[in-house]
């Protein structure tokens, strides 16, 4: 497996979540990884990369807007967007893009 | 100072840069520092967000095609991206993206 998201030829969609990490644990790891799993396994999803420094950053990458709408509405996605918008997010930022043209090697 | 990139309203594009170390240094840090700096100076720069772990993400937000051509172009840009295919990454992708829509706190 390459650590960089094999993706298709676009065009397809990016999710590009950006954060900033409140010192509140409280299961954040766990859901974390959770949620990856869950991701994994939606109808549409095509791959993500992730990091964390200062910001984190997570980029999904999705087939179309569907897929998006929803895995933004599964249920125990839902419950994990309550408790980061209370307790682990400081500030965070969800930027949904069309991605028309990648390159790379 | 925000540590997430204070974009404006969409439309805008979002370029993903994710890439994969070597363990080549050779001036990786010093180039690297001084490509947002000179990012910064370009016409239609909106904001860059950064992270390394397994992965490196960089995601930049441009106001249009243009300037990301532009930015693409510049001479000591182009120098660095071949020392970067070169020496500094062992795979790397860019994905050129517009941003739909956003929300976030």
């Amino acid at each position: 497996m390459t650590l960089l998201a094999n993706t298709p030829k676009p065009p397809y969609y990016a999710v590009i979540f950006t954060s900033v990490r409140t010192a509140d644990d409280n299961g954040y790891g766990e859901t974390s990884n959770r949620m990856i799993e869950l991701a994994e396994q939606q109808p549409g999803y095509l791959g993500a990369e992730s990091a964390r420094e200062d910001v984190g950053i997570t980029v999904s990458y999705w087939a179309d807007l569907e897929s998006i709408k929803n895995w933004k509405a599964n249920t125990e996605h839902q419950e994990a967007q309550k408790t980061g918008r209370k307790l682990w997010y400081e500030s965070f930022k969800v930027r949904i893009s069309k991605v028309e043209r990648d390159y790379g090697f």
